[in-house]
Formats: structure tokens, sequence, C-alpha cells
């Protein structure tokens, strides 16, 4: 689970990135020395990643400066075939760049005949961003002090996803430098896609060269460097789906009210499509906004069950109420709810948020139009048993029977909500990775946030899969994203430690059955 | 009143600017030849005024070049020094820059030793514009091609006013160069703060100075170069007032909610500043967005008269609903109303409009944050007998009694309804003037946009107040701004015939009594 959303203030705006509410009181110290001595595999490799810091750096800003972004077509094949490159460079063996009919992906096997394997969830691309908004050169990687975190290598992608993915693979370097071979097999499979919401993911996952692989694994993870000042991490046993869509309101889809912008005096005599769009989105709601009354919303919302309540009463024992409250900002919670109610409906309540709202003028001061067109981008997150098909139909039949059937709804993209057993081997592996690094890790019933796990964990594929990882980055999608390669906080990893993280998780699956 | 806001893509989004529902099915040409013979006033001062063509597009161009903008105060001091010497130059004696709180106005007398006094209100300041957005730089004033309209100069303020303006000054050099006196004195007073709402037009009116020389004035008038595409215009008696303002929920005033944005996965457990907006706005209006329901609204809304009806009526019969509806891309009126009934809207009803909204992102795609701020800008039409204090005053107490005491309510501008009677002098002079230059005039109840004339009729000034003129632009506050110089359409004047229509007022309000 993601911390860092309310520490910094570029906000993570990640489709990916969890809340806040779960800050453990207190954290431990990265790695024990026993478990980094000479004579241990982890000890040689930490030379190796201590040996090769520039190279992997490099490395990472070689990747930073070659932005591949769906939306705008920019750098696509480029992109693909340097995420084959560098799949290839770090020993993964039979890297394909495989078509789809959007931008292609990128799948791998690396065979170390291990007897267990582990999948890999990686994305090539990275968000639209503003050089001018940035303080320093969005592509160019320079390294600046981070108050509180350290040494931080600043650019587009140092979180999301680059930095995370570069120093697993700098693990792999590592490994093959230092002559050990990595103790269970990899698969990779990378899309580029991941920012306009995976529309042709599942096509990647299920090729028919790619399915095979993908069912071999005992799971597979985003290499996810959440660490929170505390060192804390969450393990998540699945993440919240999400739809996400536009709500517009037209003259032209509507036949009443102008077509485009008229003056303002016109609004005596003729309707207008704002006001429209403001009752039909207040149809959506409670009164205090907080819960949906979209017709049939709560038809297939599963009630937590004993154990996940008890992980959130768990949570809520061990997490710092006053810190997180401060550092996302917020006196009260819903309806002034008490904490472990609040983590409560965190795990289990589906949402509908107006992430935007935008009609007519919206610069400073006022320009008297009457808008012929407003808009309101949603995110609805969804829970377990709803899925993303059933939202649309639902939310499409509410505008319907409501009076708005001219309500446009433009979905830009969504996923189904993803859960992963407690006892899977992966999550299992995970909570001995965190024990052995000497990281304090909390169980929870699901990440807030949502990804495009759940092409992973629903047929054909059916694997665990989860986020993973130590260090510390934040910023995603925003200005100024950052990755800390050297930490000056005790209990976040830097780059290196953070390798070493991803390299004890396989040593964890293999010992695990 | 303005017919071409719906005439041309770049809106006119000026406050002033009113509706387009009284378009004359029937044009008619300007100016008879046997009012332009050798032998009167009008025909020699018409020759001066072809003659001096250059210097006087010269003198607009060199006065868009030198843009006052209130809003980001730049060039204020030099922009009133320049509106002192441009009237000066004109003939305008004893012209002072006069300092308010403000940004300082300038006052001008012109004494020709007549009966009757005329006044001019005049604004030297223009509306911010973006350069990257204007076909030919905004500041130049090329001459381009406007088909159906002729050759028009492009520039900001070009329409919006300091082409009308440059045009009336231009008549005043013409009548000197020809020798003749102005049949009227002049007083001109001129502010530098329109476009932010005229926040110290008062100061500058009722300054001992000011005051007693507009006491004596028949009437005062803002140039207005507003013909339609059949040359027609309308004289209108008064014109609405207008409240604009942001309704703003945030996180911050509310105490619930994120103070800044968060990730949108928290909305399971923090409340939405952007839902409390929707709700509140929707407490404002009937469900369809077309009637206030803000308490004691209606309470000094006077109803239409008979003469108000029977002007409706008129204006309705005369008028070409099927092309008005084209022009402005509207299918229906409000409750599908006819045409005479909507119109009556136009002159009767106050709105709540919405101009635009902003919340949380608005750029394209999604962006998965609970915004910690949203606002609604608004503009609110008033009719006599409201007043904006008013307005602002039940805004204020409706929020506050619906359980919106939290949300912040920021006026930006605004000026109570303005009313002239229709037997005043200077609508009679209008009706000579139109008549004698052959131009179809509507008379309408009133202006459904606003502008700062309720300083004039409103205590202790109390003189009549509207808009005259003949000519065309368009594009105000929009990019590409710009004014007919010679008109390719015969029913429409160019700049030095609409300099004459300037003259012939001033003719004909001497001749009435």
């Amino acid at each position: 689970m993601n911390t860092t959303t309310a520490t910094t203030p570029s906000l993570d705006r990640r489709r990916l990135l969890g809340t806040s509410l779960l800050l453990p009181a207190l954290g431990a110290l990265s790695f024990p020395a026993r478990a980094l001595a000479a004579d241990t595999p982890q000890g040689a490799i930490l030379r190796q990643l201590e040996a090769g810091r520039e190279a992997d750096i490099a490395r990472l800003r070689e990747w930073i400066a070659l932005p591949s972004i769906a939306a705008e077509n920019r750098n696509m094949p480029d992109g693909a075939q340097m995420m084959a490159r560098l799949a290839r460079e770090a020993g993964v063996e039979n890297v394909e760049v495989v078509p789809t009919d959007g931008f292609p992906g990128v799948f791998g096997v690396m065979d170390n005949g291990a007897e267990t394997t582990l999948g890999l969830y990686f994305m090539y691309d990275v968000k639209q961003f503003d050089p001018a908004e940035w303080s320093s050169p969005p592509l160019e990687g320079h390294i600046i002090a981070k108050p509180g975190w350290g040494q931080a290598l600043v650019g587009r992608g140092a979180i999301n996803q680059k930095g995370p993915q570069a120093t697993l693979l700098a693990g792999l370097h590592a490994m093959r430098r230092a002559g050990i071979r990595p103790p269970v097999n990899l698969v990779l499979v990378a899309e580029g896609e991941e920012e306009i919401g995976s529309p042709h993911f599942k096509q990647l996952a299920t090729h028919p060269k790619v399915l095979p692989a993908l069912k071999k694994c005992a799971g597979i993870f985003i290499p996810a460097c959440w660490q929170g000042p505390d060192g804390e991490v969450s393990i998540n046993l699945g993440a919240k789906g999400v739809v996400e869509l536009e709500l517009i309101a037209s003259g032209e889809a509507w036949g009443r009210g102008p077509v485009g912008d008229i003056h303002s005096s016109n609004k005596a005599s003729v309707d207008s499509p704002v006001w429209r769009l403001v009752q039909a989105l207040q149809t959506l709601v409670t009164p205090d906004g907080n819960t949906a009354v979209i017709d049939g919303w709560f038809e297939n919302v599963r009630p937590l069950t004993a154990r996940e309540k008890e992980l959130i009463a768990l949570s809520a024992a061990n997490t710092d109420e006053a810190k997180v409250k401060a550092m996302m900002g917020v006196t009260h919670w819903i309806d002034d709810l008490p904490f472990e109610a609040a983590i409560a409906r965190q795990a289990s309540q589906p949402t509908v948020n107006i992430e935007g709202l935008v009609a007519g003028y919206t610069g400073p001061g006022g320009k008297t139009i009457l808008p012929g067109r407003a808009a309101a981008k949603l995110d609805l997150r969804l829970v377990p048993n709803q899925t993303r098909a059933e939202a649309e139909r639902k939310l499409r039949a509410h505008l319907d029977a409501h009076g708005f059937p001219d309500v446009e709804m433009k979905v830009t993209g969504g996923y189904d909500p993803t859960e992963v057993a407690e006892n899977a081997r992966l999550i299992r592996a995970q909570k001995e990775a965190y024990a052995a690094m000497g990281v304090k890790a909390n169980l929870f019933p699901r990440l807030a946030g949502s990804w495009p796990g759940a092409v992973f964990t629903a047929p054909p594929v059916s694997i665990p899969a989860t986020q993973f990882g130590i260090g510390h980055g934040s910023g995603a999608h925003a200005p100024d994203e950052y990755f800390v390669i050297d930490s000056t906080n005790p209990k976040v990893a830097g780059m290196s430690r953070a390798s070493l993280g991803f390299v004890e998780l396989m040593y964890q699956l293999a010992r695990t059955t």
C-alpha cells in the first residue's frame, strides 16, 4: 500500500496507487546485518549491486530519456524495442515484441532450471508531461536531495514504473555478475498501454505463446517501491476495480440548449447543458456525496469476511490515525467514523468520485457564456464481486431511467477488482521476504486503488497477482516525479537495497511450498 | 442589440453584449443619398472622413498596440494618458486623468457653445489575450477579409471598445477638418476597469469635477457597432443587471474532505468538496435549470408593463425566428415556448447561469484524484427592481439556510439593472438618427446583457444611458476580435459611415426637444 501520496506536495495520481490509511506507528531497519553476511548469496549480490551502482543509474536514465506515451502515440515501437533490449541485457531469454490490436507488448522467459516460476508485470509507457512544470528536465534524470528521504533521481517514469522496474533488472544484472542463477524461473510481460487503461493487455496475456508461460507462475507482481517514512509496506490481498469515464451533457446530444457556447444573457430563453449535468450527477449519490445510489449498485457487493474484518482491526490498531490524517490533509473521516470503520470503508465500499469538472470558461475571473457542453470525469471504484462491465451497464441504465438518456457516458478505462488468497504462495513468500529484511508489512484485504491485475487473477490466466517491493519514490503522473537512489532514512531502502529486496522475494518464493 | 454573437464562430463574450433574439427580417440601406448631398454638413463631413481614412485606421492601430489590462496591471497609467491624448487630439478640451482608488479614469469636456450636452462613455482597457490563439498578432491590427462583411481590422479591442471609440473620435476629427463645430457639447468619461467589473467607476462619475458635467447631459451612450447582417440594430430601453461570482467548495473552508487533492481511492473514507458543490448548486434552480429558486429571488422582480409587452410582440412579429435559432445553434426555447414568450423571458426574467465549472483534473482523459476544491462560475442576470446588493445578500442567505455556509461566494463584478424612459430625448434622438440613416431599429424593453450604465441612470447622476451606433465587429474577449473598416455588405456601415452615424446622433439630439 502506497503511503507516499500524502507525504509529498507532488501528489501521486497513478491509478494503481492506493490510500494512506495504513501507516504503522513503528518501522524497522531493513536487512539485518545477519542477512547480508559475506557467505550468503544476498551478501554477494549486494556487493555486486554496490559495484554496479553507476551502471544501474545510467540504465534508468537511458530508459527515462525515451518516453513512450500511448495517448500521444509517442515512441511506441521504440519503447517496446527498448523494453525488450533491457530484458535481454538482464538475462531474460527469448524476449519477443508481441503485436496486439493496439501498441505491442513484450514477453520473455528466463528459464533458470528452477522448480518455481515467478511472473513480472512491467509497463514501458509513462504518463504525459509538460516540461514547463518541472524543476529539472523530465527526461534527464537529474539527482536532487529529497529531505527526509535522500538523493533521488527526478524524471518522468522515475517511480511509475521505470525506477522500480530498472531496480529489479539491476538485481538480475548483479546476480549474473556474482555468478548466481536466480532460484526461480521468470516470466516477464510488459505492456505499453497501462496509462490509457490497458485496453489490449488481455490480448497479450492470453496470447498462445504467453498464456502457457503465465499459467506456470506461482504468482505475478508489479515492482512497487512504496515504503513509507517508517519503512512500512502493505501486502494487499487484492485491489479494487475501477471504471474511469466522463459524463457529458451537450446541446448537441440533448437537442435542447445551444450546440456551441453562446452569450450568457440567452439563459433566459435557452436551456443549459451545464445545469443538465449538475442535475444528472446529483442522482448518482446520497446528498452527502458518500454513497452510490445508482440503481442496483450494491447487488453484487460482497460483505467483508470475518478474516477481512480482523485484518482491518489489526491495521487500525497498528496505525497512527493522527499521523495519517495530517499527511492526507484531512481532519474528519466520512460521517466522523472512528478509524477502524474508515479503514473498513476503504477496503469494502465502492465509490463514485468526481475527479474533475469542466464546463465553459475555466480560467481566472469570469466570461459570460452559456456553455454548450459540460463534462464530469468520474472514477468508480469497484469491490468484489462487482465487475467493470456490470458497473458500466448499471450506470447507463440508471441515467436512462432517471431521464438522462442524452447524457453521454464515455468510458476511458477500467479494471475489474482482484482478489488473492491469503495462503497463496506469493503472499506467504512476500511475508517471509519482508520479515527477512526487517520490513514492517501489514496484511490488508485489498488495495483501495486499482491496477490491471484482474487480467492475471481471472480466467484463463488465474494466478495470484499483487504488488511487491521496498524503496521509495513519489510524484507519479505529477511534475518532479522521483525515485530514491541513496536513502538517508535508515528505515527506507535506496536503489541497491531495493534491488536486493526483489532478489529476496525470489529466494523466499523458491523456499515456500 | 448585438446580433453578432451567433453569426461568427468567435463568440462575443463581452458582458455588455446582448442576445440575438431580435433579428429583423428586413434591413435597409444606410444613409440614403439625399442625406449626404454636398450641401449638407453630413456630406461635407463624409468627404473629410473618406480623406482621413488612413489616419483614422493608423490611430486605431496605435491604440490597439498599447493594451491596458487592469487584471494584469498592464500599461494602466500609459493607457489613461493615451486615452487623454486621443481625446485632446479629437478636440476635447480640459481633458484630465482622474485618480480613483483603483486605476485612473479620464474626464474631458468639449464645450461647443451648444444648448444640449451629450455624454460619451469610453473604456480604455481591454480583455486579456493569448497571442498563440490568434491568426494574426493581436496588437498589430492586420486587415483581413471577412466574408459577408468586408475588410476588417483584427486586434484586441477592435470591437470592444477601441474600434467603435476610435470611430467616434474620427468623426470629431472630420468635423474639425470640415470646419464644422459639433451641434452639441460633449462630456467624456472613460474608465480603465470595465473588464474587471468597473469597481471604481462610480468614484469617477461622482467626482466633484465630473458629476456636475454629467448631470448636464441629455443622456450618455457607449459607442456600439453592432449591426447585424441585415443592417439591423436595437434601441434598448435599459439593460439587465448582473452579478458575476464564483461559488467555491473546499476542504479547507468545509473542515471536511481533503485540503489539497488526494488520491481518488480515498473517496471511500473522505468527503468530497466536488460533490458538496454539486449539491449546493442544485438548490439554486428548478430541476430543469431554468428558474431560480433562491429564497426571495422574485420579491422585487417587476412584471412587464403593457407597453413592454407590446414592444415584445412587435419584436417577435418583426423577427425571423428560424434564422435566429439557426444563428444561435438552438432548436428549442425553454419549455418549447413560442417565440414571443421566449423574447418575453429574455426581457423580463432573472437568470442563474453557470459560465464555467472547474474542479480537479480538467485535461484530456482522467486523473484519479479526489480534488480538495471545486468552483462554479455563475452569472446572475437581474431585472428591475432587483439590485446587485440584494442579489448578493439573498444568495448568501440561501446558501447558509440550506446548509452550505462553508460554500464560499466570491463576487468578481456586477452592475444593477438600468432603465431608460422611451420618451427620453436620447431615445427619441436615436430613433430619428437611425431613421435618417435608413437603419432598421427595434425598440426593446431592455438589453438582456449588462453594462455599467446604472452608474449613470441611478442617483446622483440620474441621466438616460444606453448604446448607440452602426458599423460592425465581433469577437470581443475572443481571439481574432475584429472591426469592419470597409464594408462589402450594403446594409452595414464601414468605419467612415459608422463615424458619420455618431455625428448624425449629435445632430438629431440637438434638434430633439
